[in-house]
């Protein structure tokens, strides 16, 4: 018995040594593809340069879905289709011009209005600028302090955060709730210094969302420099008042847009799913690249290398450029509740939202024992400095899938440059790295190969 | 005595756990301070826009050890001297000048001298070019097919290695000894395509070294443009002939410069060292950013941060920006030499030559319990996405100090870009991002820290 025992045992070993070396073998391949066969850089360089900026709801978005449409397409994938859903239109209008005045002096400022926001009239506004650094302050000002100003947000990105997400979602609150928080005590506008720790005179917009119960104040966003110059006119001088003008609206009606899905289908579980993607919309100051651009073309990639190699997956693999992430989300809520309503099943969903750096690794959200699963894997991707399986991660166009996947998934690269680019005019190609992007697609289209292969 | 054991093994725990922590809060403090505390950034700001390219021997790399002795003075360190060094003295001369000539067309391409090489008078040569892919090829043509003709060293950058050293350790020698090999079999000049795999038009040079036994034949880089263009030229034509015009020469003597050195003396064993450095001379097609300049500044850092936090070290540590690097050694070979003389103990060397990019590891040669030692505290590393402890590695101006020193070591920071920018005029501040700077010095003060406390 003991003997039989210790048979079963070296036969179980081999086939597990057997697998993870052909598992091994198989990822070198799939590095290999994309470090030299890859179209992703190629494509990004076209989608960034041709069309350049896209929000949702602009002529520019609706020529990046019929380009995207089309590289799918030469793809030759099994289909390729768009999915309609209807998207907020915001349109941020004439160039927005800014400065302070003090004792009569003014000094320019660079602004750019956030999205979402409303205009401030085609004469501006003016009003003595109160800085705060952060709610705790503006709630001990009050209304007494506050009503008839203009608020001034001047929380820094914090530096000591490695991940520079985390100083994101520590900062991203007064960009997005500060307008209205500000409204609250009779604030007319706000501006806020840009969320990045890159310091030079580039203004990053984003979404804000304004909360119904207060006035819809104009709102946006400083440089840094802008936000030091405009702190210390403040300090010696608190008369100080600020001016902008930005004519951006939101128009009454939403626009009929479209995800745009590529299928290859799966050989064994057709009607059981893997997603892979990206958002195709991009803010219109900067041209998209790392933001997602860089996803996008990493999603459409992860499909190539799996026909370029031959691999059927068992599964059937969709990428999905998903429509309005920035500024409305309404292409991930579709393609959720198109999934709920076809009674889809779907095993996992990996999201590229983070910029095509050197992947470092991924995030987990959902079923333990599957992540568990997923993290055994990690010594195969250590030989491409990819360590990190960690819980907590996904995409927010992904996250209105989670009801419905197993598995929500994040690609995590480097961060450290990203939000020096983010939703600023340095966007752009130039910015993006070519060996860097294909890495990123070579790691997710290793994650789903082995999901594909050995099921969650 | 087995509760005694059990005992003094919760002390031993407690005693290890306490350390371990203590020794995270310890890291924690010093990456803070490197985010937020650090001058690395602004001072190789002012060394590449003020001083710029400053290759060994020339004026500007005597401005530079001028400019970095008043910034190590500046810090106050225990000791601040320059160590004296004879260097080479090479000069590029005139701007490079190149084109290929087929069927009467001349097509512009855009070189480099290659650092070392002779000029090829003021008049050019001109001769047929033969393209080779490699040394078999070129051996196998020999004398019949190369004499009198200019070979040209189509070797690419192998984009599968995922570690682009690995990529540049590949194809290097056909820039460091191909001209000698096809000098002896009678070519009169050679070209060799740049070191990278950045598809662009910009040549990069590097040293090259002459075998004595023949002709020193003027050689060149030509950018991964021109080499795609040459090679098309003499598809389509084998009669193409190439023409460059290069100025450069070796000055026969060579010329005084030095070492800059700061020191913080240690308090238990003064004369036990600890040596971090990078190298200060850089050739000057570019400003020499990350390629040293940021292993310099970093290793000022390290020095830096221990004062600003008030760490009083035990050993002896020294920063030594290195001269000569580039294009002979010769401040590494004295500076091993002088140890030897005063008989020093040399514990640890740790050197930064791979770009002031986000640090993954360190790599170590030497002593294999003092490295197992080191490995062992990798955990501390990982919450700073740094993994990778892996054995070969140092630098090649602590290279000659092997003999004297227990572990040599060389950070590892991410590779994918630093061939874009080396011995490119692209290497410049603007390539530098300043966390990723930041962390690297954070990771070597976080690594010395350790070993001047734990001994080796």
């Amino acid at each position: 018995m003991r003997r039989y025992f210790l048979f079963m045992l070296a036969i179980l070993l081999c086939k597990i040594s057997f697998s993870q070396n052909s598992d091994s073998v198989m990822i070198r391949k799939i590095f290999d593809q994309a470090l030299t066969n890859s179209q992703c850089y190629q494509t990004l360089t076209d989608l960034t340069t041709q069309i350049g900026g896209r929000l949702a709801g602009s002529p520019q978005a609706a020529q990046a879905v019929e380009f995207m449409k089309k590289v799918l397409n030469e793809n030759m994938f099994d289909s390729v289709w768009l999915q309609p859903c209807y998207v907020p239109h915001w349109v941020r209008g004439d160039k927005e011009i800014a400065y302070a005045e003090a004792k009569g002096k003014k000094t320019n400022l660079t602004i750019c209005a956030l999205g979402n926001s409303t205009g401030t009239g085609t004469k501006g506004i003016e009003a003595q600028v109160i800085e705060v650094k952060n709610f705790k302050q503006l709630d001990s000002l009050g209304e007494k302090n506050i009503k008839g100003k203009i608020v001034f947000y001047n929380y820094p990105f914090n530096e000591k955060f490695i991940d520079q997400f985390r100083a994101y979602g520590d900062a991203v609150g007064y960009r997005w709730a500060g307008p209205s928080r500000a409204a609250k005590y009779g604030a007319i506008a706000t501006v806020v210094r840009s969320m990045t720790s890159n310091y030079d005179d580039v203004p990053h917009t984003g979404a804000m969302g304004y909360n119904d119960s207060f006035p819809k104040i104009p709102c946006c966003a400083v440089s840094l420099m802008g936000a030091d110059k405009l702190d210390e006119m403040i300090r010696n001088n608190p008369d100080t008042k600020f001016y902008f003008r930005q004519t951006c609206e939101m128009k009454p009606d939403s626009v009929l847009s479209y995800n745009v899905i590529g299928e290859l289908r799966g050989k064994k579980s057709p009607n059981q799913f893997i997603t892979v993607g990206g958002h195709l919309d991009s803010w219109e100051t900067g041209k998209g690249a790392q933001d997602d651009g860089a996803g996008c073309v990493q999603s459409i990639e992860v499909l190539r290398i799996f026909k370029n190699l031959g691999i059927k997956p068992n599964n059937t693999i969709r990428c999905v450029l998903f429509m309005n992430e920035e500024n409305g989300s309404k292409g991930g809520a579709k393609y959720a509740e198109e999934a709920k309503r076809k009674g889809e099943r779907h095993l996992f969903a990996l999201e590229s939202d983070a910029g095509g750096f050197s992947p470092q690794g991924f995030g987990f959200t959902g079923d333990s024992l599957a992540i568990r699963k997923i993290q055994s894997w990690k010594p195969l991707f250590e030989p491409y400095h990819i360590h990190e399986f960690d819980k907590g991660g996904g995409g927010s166009d992904i996250e209105h899938l989670k009801d419905e996947c197993k598995v929500l998934c994040g690609l995590s690269p480097d961060s450290q440059r990203y939000f020096n680019y983010h939703h600023a005019s340095t966007d752009v190609i130039e910015n993006v790295n070519k060996r860097e992007l294909e890495l990123g697609a070579a790691a997710m289209a290793s994650l789903i190969y082995l999901i594909d292969k050995y099921g969650l």
